[in-house]
């Protein structure tokens, strides 16, 4: 059994499972994500010392809403984590050193890709990529059948690559200009909305619900979200040959409203050499995505081979 | 001793080569690159028999200046070879059949990027990208220290990711708008200035020396194309965490107008993290890349662990 941390810009938690998915144990609690870097360790090693039974353990996955440099266990500074500073703080090693179990974590969108390749979305692939479209955009990617981690495990950036250029391109909170974040994440949807004149609640979902039931600035906010989504997908395909991209939170909780003009777009972007057969689709693992990218985190095993269990092209 | 066969659409040569790299015999012939997919498939079988000697071969590289699909051993029509056809001519089974000797076959793009892994610019290094940037712009990914091949042996497409978009954008031969090759290859350069007025010869090398001279449009058409490019590798660097980049041709021949703007532009791009430590580097097999890429398109093995012998980031 494993012991997985999900380390979160608001909630944490810990948990044992085994390694096949099953969870034992869990418990959560509001992160202190404005606490130092100390304040911040203790409160994990105290998620992790009430969530210990009876059972062996064989090690220790964290998945950390924060970039991590995974080859040696840092964990950074993030806009909603701030405490763990610039030059990153050791929470493997130092986890190792309270728990006595081996540690190794993942940045989560690199471990919720391990975690949709492993059990959800991605299963039967060599080549995929994992995008999460929530409050940021981030992705990981299942290169030739293993996780790609590149120099220090940074990477998939796909959130900050520019799908808009010139005079026209909106400033992204990263500091770069035209990034597909400025577009198409939870924030930046509503925000576009808001400027073109939409006075509901300020939220993605709120966004969502107001275009599915027509509102026309709502719907323009998607649709635009969509495309250049679109040619986030188009960049990916036509670089690295990829058999399926899964997408994540926006992607899934209005996957009515955008997967068809994400297609639209992607197929208008790149070649059909690269875009025929290549799938796209909604992850699949809902609620239990963190916990099982905990686990992944520490075992990312390749998958017995299988075929895909989930729907195909869409 | 290997067979190596390098396939272009100008010029094609045979060459039996140790796997270290040295030569012993090499013919070379005006390839018919008009004629249909069985005269190409006899012309190059008559340079591969011409080629042979006394010497024991363990098998066959072809470096082909085409679509490819290693894994099925299958070239594809390209503007300058239209002779393969749409649906891919088995060139390696059929190499095989007539050789007596297992053949394997990759893109020129791939297996130039496996010789500078190997042999040049790229030592040392487990996650690089070589791009060509001559008639087209095409690239090679070494990713955790293998080449990548994707789904089908096909990605790669740098020269065809947007960096341009809008009314604006150029319109590329390959059918799509904005790509970085409809402003950064030798054409589009020669292109571009003579669109701003340049009288002088449409090559790119004569663009280069003018630009040399002080020529102020063609100056202008390679620092934009030299922009371009940087945001080209700008989103390599975001998506994959690169440890180096290898740039051929033009890059290589205009290294002195080109390289310093390049690395300005992707910084300007990417995030420090992201291209700290990055390096940019002109290839080092000059007139012998074609030859050691026909080599490694059949052996492909990883370099032996090794310190980089090129001049490091410039």
């Amino acid at each position: 059994m494993i012991l997985g941390i999900d380390l979160g810009g608001t909630k944490s938690a810990a948990l044992v499972l085994h390694e096949d998915g099953v969870v034992v144990r869990r418990v959560a609690a509001p992160t202190p994500a404005h606490a130092g870097a100390e304040a911040l360790f203790a409160f994990l090693v105290g998620l992790a010392q009430q969530v210990r039974g009876p059972e062996t353990l064989t090690g220790v996955g964290v998945s950390a809403g924060a970039p991590a440099d995974a080859q040696n266990g840092l964990v950074f500074a993030a806009p909603n984590l701030p405490g763990w500073g610039p030059e990153g703080f050791p929470l493997a090693a130092r986890l190792a050193d309270v728990l006595h179990l081996p540690v190794q974590l993942e940045n989560d969108a690199d471990a919720t890709a391990l975690a949709e390749w492993r059990f959800g979305a991605g299963q039967g692939t060599k080549n995929m990529a994992f995008l999460t479209v929530g409050t940021g955009i981030g992705s990981g990617l299942i290169l030739n059948g293993a996780l790609h981690r590149g120099r220090r495990g940074a990477g998939g950036e796909v959130g900050h690559i520019a799908v808009v250029t010139g005079p026209e391109a909106r400033s992204c909170s990263c500091g770069l200009r035209g990034c597909l974040e400025a577009y198409a994440s939870g924030p930046s949807v509503t925000r576009i909305a808001q400027e073109r004149g939409w006075q509901g609640e300020a939220s993605g979902r709120a966004v969502v619900e107001a275009a599915r039931a027509g509102d026309p600035i709502c719907r323009g906010a998607l649709a635009q979200a969509a495309e250049h989504l679109g040619a986030g997908l188009a960049t990916l395909a036509m670089l690295l040959d990829l058999e399926r991209i899964v997408l994540g939170t926006l992607a899934v909780h209005a996957a009515d409203l955008l997967l068809e003009p994400i297609q639209q777009s992607l197929r208008a972007r790149a070649w059909p050499r690269l875009t025929e057969g290549l799938e796209v689709v909604p992850a699949a693992l809902g609620d239990r995505a963190q916990d099982l990218a905990a686990l992944c985190a520490f075992a990312p095993s390749a998958p017995a081979p299988s075929a895909p269990t989930n729907g195909g092209t869409l």
